[in-house]
Formats: structure tokens, sequence, C-alpha cells
């Protein structure tokens, strides 16, 4: 964290122990599932959707964005980084931050996350954002890749593959992406939810699937069949490769309760999903099934990125509420950013705040020691995810 | 608020900010979803019995519904209403209680509830209740009025409304209201929960399920074709109305997991529903999937009413978790009181108390600014209800 | 509790009102759901097998189960009862605990529990536990015997009960162990889930569904007929039994959302079984519809056991949870232990602490009085069970 300009821990500093404080202050995260920064500026319409992730309609005219838990945290945590006092008005935030250049404000905010490693997936909206070397340039960290399952079949198609030849091509560009990318991300949450059948399909009847979405989507493909979201995981799975899984909280093209984790319990109980890694993302507002499952599941992996953001002055609760059932080796930190800076610069604010006010107070009552504390945040902050995705 | 009777911060003063302290207790609240007050004197099994919203049975002889979260918020915040100190006894409260006539414990506890606008639904046990009228003259403030869906529908059968007839009454009947009411409401999650065919009906089809309803229920008529609740549904939102929808926490007459708001997804995504604003009542347990459904759709309002008065100490943490995915324009403030005026005066000192030990928490931690935390209390606590329904 | 060696309130101390401290202190606890200890020595593999509810797997070399919740809570509260300082590490726990004899182990951690009668579940792994009498004997307090109903159907299968004999060999099962037992369990949770025709079946339709049984399991039955798991509960419910059942967490055997307790209001609506009481245990991450169905069934009552262990320095959350609707009458303490002693004292250490500082809040704040807070622990901790099972 950069020191004088934000400090995680203000107004809370006497609850939290010097130790544990310092530790959370400088440590070193992976953020294992993020996006790249726009490039270019925005305006504030633009802006303000993107502090609603769940609709895709214009805002109402009786209100702003700003006034929301994410605003609040906004212009209370990336105010210093734009030269404002913590929590100037809305306003007075977009005044400050229009100033910068995109480029500035991106490496402001990067920066100050204080994020050894960013895991991106690269697989939606790729021309308005950065990409990995630009992201790695701005934020002066390393920037690996997660390859979006469901982009990649898409491509395939508008590239006219035969059904007959779509799972070897699949398969072979999945070999071929090998070198470059840390892991897979399905985001089947969108296309068909959880509640479907999760076995492995033979390649016939993937023919067929692929035969029949072609004849239905011609040049602008979509793929939303569940046989064919279950053979893009399984065929991930056969490499051995780290998946992530969109869970929970997400605009309202998902029908959110067709994606609580529970329903994904046909594909964990898969015995050739076992050597994958399985990354729950987000989770909200079933994080606590999500602990569930990292226990009941030796390969399952979990965070509550996006939702920290969202839920701002809340994120201290919601972070202890994914601190039940979920060994703590399974569970991993992300912020899920997407575009605007601060984002990336807030899920980093948040969870560290957070993890300072919750392990600070079981600390104080003596229910934890403090080098506990710090090693599980290490743990969360960074080290499972380094060990899962096989990290330098 | 009444001073010196009741002070909705006591023994918590120290943790809210004076102007926000202040703030809460002066509010002028607007109830957007609540009920008249007996006008007869009750029994203490009839009031027992008020104290428990899930169960029709009669109490088992074992325990009194006393000994609940309610029960202690009673004698905690409404004894000093009736000159006994709080926390008295359940036998000293009810000793307390009986020596006041109805009308001076209903004008005492709605007075004290500092209400400045009282939206009532007039479609349930209108006879043993307070209408619009008295509720005005007991309260000292207006009153405007909610009309219930289905009553309306079931009254138009009793009327023998031939099936040909029945969709053009019911619209008739709806315009014919306007001019006295604010808004509609559907108790559906009584009579089919949520999970049923959303689309607007064709006018044949509701000829063919009123003729299957008269048959099926002749003189006594309760509406529960999902087909016709749907159909009431679509004719308030054809006149723009506001629609309140009763949403999870409610008697066992309901299967609670059918009344998920998640499931209202098909009707919020009908694109003829959009004029309307749908307000979603209590949500208890489902109150972080409403503020999700407020976040995804720019129509949709929500609040916590009901819930808060029966967790009774522990409002603050139900507050809190409303707070999180809901956009600030988006909740209202609701008792729901039904009969019992101690309701009416509870869900307002509950929600204050509460609004004060969550939000002078933030501030004191530097989350929020207080007048940030002054203007959301006043959103939620009046001025969105006032817009949403076009309020004085 | 045993004095010196464990505080449950250490570091809480100033937190909770003496009067209220020193009742849960001393408070003799009914533990209405439970399992005998390990009467042999465990190894390490199988002790940290039993840190993990969840999973049937063996555990990933790259982690250790002691980094949970429930091993930080070990490592807190268990460490003085063998000799170790409170959160030694694991290896130190290891060891001290290694240095005892399992009945002296057992002993010490059954004493320190402060458990003044034990409701036990002998259904389950009896060859490798203590039973009732070695309970008794090791914990100097009465146990009591609940049948497991699912047990008793399978060896009753394995004694080749004929089809036809089989509801009535049944009935007459349970009438014959009616003395000894104190109520019945059913784990159809793991079975079937919850969501099944929940009505009686008629006598014939068990003779075809034990004909089919058979025909598909021969000598290794085991019971997940649907129409037989009604039976059984039928069947007990006749005789007017306590019946527990499991709900919500346990391993992945079971599908997490088919046991959400609202599934079972085809079964609470039943009116053949409103005579029995229902214990719905655990419940987590259902506990709050736990305490809904508490308040809309006479008969319901539920417990948070096996959860508190598990979410370790989160119990007070979680008890604060289950604190909202469900009627104080209506709430039971169980530890649902099994196998390692850790887990009897950890029970009772983490509810009495979590219950100081949950109901202590409330009386500092003047929400509740203290002599409230400390009648509301003993129906909870102990009089409630006492009531409903009939017990002493």
């Amino acid at each position: 964290m950069s020191d004088g300009e934000l400090d995680v821990l203000a107004g809370a500093g006497e609850r939290v122990p010097a130790h544990l404080a310092d530790a959370l202050r400088g440590l070193g995260l992976i953020d294992h599932h993020v996006h790249g920064c726009f490039t270019e500026a925005i305006d504030r319409a633009r802006f303000e959707d993107c502090l609603n992730e769940g609709s895709p309609e214009p805002m109402p005219g009786f209100m702003t964005q700003f006034d929301s838990q994410i605003g609040f945290a906004i212009r209370r945590w990336c105010a210093p980084l734009v030269g404002a006092p913590p929590l100037v008005d809305a306003n007075g935030y977009w005044a400050a931050r229009s100033a910068l250049a995109p480029a500035e404000l991106n490496a402001r905010m990067l920066r100050a996350a204080g994020v050894e490693h960013w895991v991106i997936d690269t697989g939606f909206q790729g021309g308005t954002i950065s990409g990995l070397d630009r992201m790695a340039e701005e934020s002066g960290a390393p920037a690996s890749e997660i390859l979006r399952l469901e982009t990649m079949a898409e491509e395939l198609m508008r590239r006219d593959t035969a059904p007959g030849d779509f799972a070897d091509a699949f398969r072979a560009a999945l070999v071929e992406a090998l070198p470059r990318i840390v892991g897979v991300k399905t985001i089947c949450a969108y296309r068909c939810g959880f509640d479907i059948d999760w076995r492995r399909p033979a390649d016939e009847e993937v023919v067929r699937a692929v035969a029949a979405w072609i004849a239905r989507d011609g040049e602008n493909p979509r793929l939303d069949d569940p046989l064919l979201a279950a053979f893009l995981v399984h065929a991930a799975a056969e490499l051995g490769l780290p998946i992530q899984i969109h869970v929970g909280f997400g605009d309202r093209d998902l029908d959110l309760h067709r994606t609580n984790p529970m329903l994904l319990l046909g594909l964990l109980r898969e015995p050739s999903i076992a050597r994958s890694s399985i990354m729950l993302l987000h989770c909200y507002p079933y994080h606590r099934e999500a602990g569930y499952l990292a226990q009941a599941f030796a390969n399952v992996y979990y965070d509550i990125g996006l939702a920290i953001n969202y839920v701002g002055a809340r994120a201290p609760h919601v972070v202890a509420e994914a601190l039940e059932l979920g060994p703590f080796a399974k569970q991993l930190y992300s912020s899920d950013a997407f575009g605007v800076p601060e984002f990336h610069l807030l899920g980093s604010t948040l969870w560290r705040r957070s993890m300072g006010l919750v392990l600070g107070r079981w600390v104080a009552d003596g229910d934890w020691s403090e080098s506990d504390a710090i090693r599980v945040a290490r743990m969360i902050g960074a080290d499972n995810a380094r060990r899962a995705y096989g990290l330098g």
C-alpha cells in the first residue's frame, strides 16, 4: 500500500493489533479474478453504470448510483488517490477524477492496490479494456491469463467449425493455449444455470448439440446449451486446469437462485473433476454454501470478490461470514474489478480493512493468536492462489 | 418522537453522533405498509396470538408469546407509553396496558411513532380495525389507501360477475378506485407462490380461469389461480400504479421458500411492468435477495417491515443486512403493524434505533460522513416513499 | 465448568454482566443431541478427519484441518485441558493430547463440559464409540437414548423380515424400545432429502416399497425410499415420541439444499404429527428458516449444534442469528459431538461464551434485563429439553 495517501485501517487503528495491521498494510496480494482497466476516458453516465452490477437499464432520473455502498466507498477510499478529501461529494469526486488521464488514473489506483500478481479473465470486452501487458505495465506487477471457455467456443463457431470437428478443435485449442494460461473460467451461470446434467457428454452428443446450436444461432453464436456447457468444463478438467466458475452475484441476465453453488453438486461429485481446482467466484449471497463446499470437497476454493466492493461499509460482515466453514487453505482473494480502476483498489482496501477488523477482534478477545491471524491473512491474500495456480 | 417518555437511542447515545441522533429522533416517517388498529379492547390470549405471526394455532400451555424478541421489545419500548417501567414483566405490562381504553392506547402509541403519513392496506379484516379516517384522527397524521387486489377480485365474484365480464369489471373497478388509492398490493405469496407464469394473460384465458374458479369455490371465492394472480398484477401495471408484493415472512399458510423474491424474476422482466414501482414487502429472510433486485431493476423497491419488530434486539443486524446491495434510493420504511398499536410504535422505534447504531458505527469509523448518514436515513424513512407514491 | 483450567468468558469478562456470567459458567446443560466418545486412541490423520464434517476424502497434502475455525477453537479452548497453553500450535496440541489415555481424555473433556444430562443418538458406529453407560461413567452425568429410525429398520431387514410383516414389526420394535428411549431420530436428509410426499403411507404401500427395497439391496439394506422414510416418521408420531430430524450441515452425501427445513412443511402440516415434538437439528445455514418454523408450529424445536463448533470464533454471530424469530421456549442446546471429546467440550464452551457476548450486549444496551437473559439461557440450555423429552 502506498503510504500517506491511504491508510486502509484509518479510524480502526486501535482495534487492530499492531503486527497484524502492519502485515495487512504490506501484504502483496494475488488478485486471482480480475479484468483490465478502461484505456480511454469514460463519461459520468458510463461511470455510474459501472457502479451498478445488476442492471443493464439506464439509471432512473431520480437517483445517482453514487448513493449506494459502493458509491460511498469510492468517495471514502479512492478520493485521496485523485487528490480529493475522503468522502468528498459525488460531484467533487467526479471533477477530481476527470482531471486525470486514464493511464495516470489506472497507474495510481492499480499501484495503490498493493497487488503483486493479477490473474486476468481476458474473455469479456477485450477491445475496450487493457490487456495483460498494459495491466502489468500500469500496475508494475505481473499478470497471468484465465481463458474464458464460452468465448473460445463461440470463436470456434464463428470460424465455421463443423459439428463433427468441434470437440477435437476445442480440445486442441485448449492444449494450444496451455503455455500462456493459468486456468479457465466458465460463465455457464449466465447461460443455463447450474441445475443441469453435469456428466461428461460423449463426443457424438456434442456433435448433435453443436449442429443444433449452429442451426439456431447462425453467425452470432451464444453458447447456452447445458450439454455443451458441461463439455467445456470436462475438457478443461481433462487437462487438470484450475476452473473458475461464476457463482451468485452478477447482472440480472442470470437467475441468481439458479447459480446457488449447491446446484454444482452434480459436477463436484464427478470423479473426473477431482484433479482440477474448482474456484467458486463471488458467491454472494451464497458464500456460506461456498464455504461448506470448500470443506466438503478437497479441490474446491472460493472467494467473495465483487461482493466486497458492492457492500462497502458492510464488507467486514461479509468477510466474517466467509470465515465460517471453509478451511483457511481454500479461500482466495479477488476484486473482480472491471474497467474502472477504483474497483481494483477498492477490493484490496476493503479486504485488508475487513480482515483487520474481523481478525483483530478475535485476537483482542483471545480467540485467535496474532501470528495465526497474520498467517491466515497471507494464505487467503496470496499463498493459496500462488499454490493453486502454480504462480511463480 | 415524544420527549421524556421514550428515547429510541437510550443506552446507545454515546455511539451515535449527535446530529445523526437528533435527525433520527425527529424524522417524520412515512410508514408505507401498515394496517389499522383494533377499535375494541382485546383479551390477553388474543394479544399474545398477535405476538406470533407464523402460527394460527393456540399457544402451547408451557409458554407465553412474551418470551420472544418481539415480546421483550414490547416490554422494553412500549412500557413507558402505558406508564410502566422499561422491561416490566409480562403480567405488569398487561395490567398497565389493560387500564387504558383502546382509543387512548392507540393515540399514545401512534403519536409516539412519529409517523407523518400512513399508507394503509385496507384489504384485510376491515371490520375489526380502524380505517383511514380513524387512523388519521387517532394519530394526527394523514392516511392514504392501498387496495388489495385479491380482495377486490373476490368481491367482484361475490357480486356474481360473469366470467366473460370479469376482466373488464376488474379493470373498471381499478380505474374507479384510482382517485382514492395510492397503490395496490398482491398477496399471491399466500395463494400460489411466486414460481408461476407471470406473462400477461389474454382475456379469453381469464374467462376460462374465472369460470373454473366459480365452479370450484361457489359463493366463498378465494383467488389462488396463478393465471388470475398474474392478471391482477398486470391490470394494475397497465395503470402505472405502485404494486406492493408480500414477500417472505408471514404466517404458515404460505410456503416461505416459494416466496423468495428471486422467483419474481419472470414478472420483473416483463417489459409491461417496468412503468410501475414494485415494492417488495418484509422480504426476511430474503432481504439480501431483495436488495439485489432493487439494484438490478430500476423500478424495484424493498423494505424489511414486520421482520424488524419480530427480531427485536436483533433489529440492528437485519437493518444492516438490508443496507448492502440495494441503492439507498430504493429502500422504504414500514412497520406492517396490524391491530396492536404497539407494533406501529415498535417498527418506528427499532428502525430509528437500528439506523442510529448501524450508521453511527460507520460514521465513527470514518466509512460514511455524518451528513450522508442523515441523508440516507431521510431517504429510507420518508423521501423515497413520498416520491414513489407521489405523496404530498 | 471446572474452575481454573477454563474460563469460557476469558477476554470477554467486562462485556458480560456479572450475574449473567455466573449463570452461564455454572449452568448444567442438557446436550439433547450427541454421540459417544472414541474408546480407543486414534492417530492424527483420523483426528484431523474428524475436524472436517463435510468431506469423506483424505485431506489434501498441502493443508492441515487444524487451519480452520474448529481447529483454532480446539487449540484455544481444549488446550488447557490437556495441559498445554491456549492457542498452542497444532503439533503441540497433538503431542499434549496424545500423552493422555482415551479414558482420561474423555473424562477431562466431558466433565469440563458441564453437561448434566446427555441425550445420545446410538444409531451410528456404535462399535467404536462409548455407549450410554460409559458416557455416564466417564462424564459423571446420566445419559438417555435416542433411537435412530433408519438403523432399526435396516436391522429388521437384515433379520429377513418379510415385506408383509415389516410395518407391524417396525411398530412393535418401537413399542418395545419405548421404556429405554426418550425419542427417535431420522436421517432422511441423507437418504432422500425433504422434498418428498410426507403423507402417512398405507400399510399396503409399505409392503410394496419393502419388497422393492429387498429386491434392490439384498443383504446390505440402506433405507432411502421416500415412502418408507415417511412411514418411519409417522410410526414414531403415532406413539407421540419426540422426533429429531437432521437438517442442514452434514457431510457431502447429502444435498444440502434438499435439507432446507422449509421443505418439511408437508410433514409439519400433517395433523397426525402435531402430538410429537419435532426437533430440527443443526439447521445451519438454514437456522433462520428453522426459527421461523419454531414460531409457526407449536411442536417445532430447533438447535444450532455442530455448526457452533465448526464456526469457532464466529459462534456468537450464529448464536445471535438463531435468536431472531424462534420463541425462546423452542430452542435447544446440543453439541452433536461425535467421537472426539473435544467436541463435547467445545459445544458447551462456545455456546456459553456466545450467549454471554450476545445477551450481555443486549443487557448492556438496555434491550433486555439481566434476569431475562439468565432465564432465556436456562431455557435454551436445559429447561426446554427437560420439558420436551420429559427428563428427570
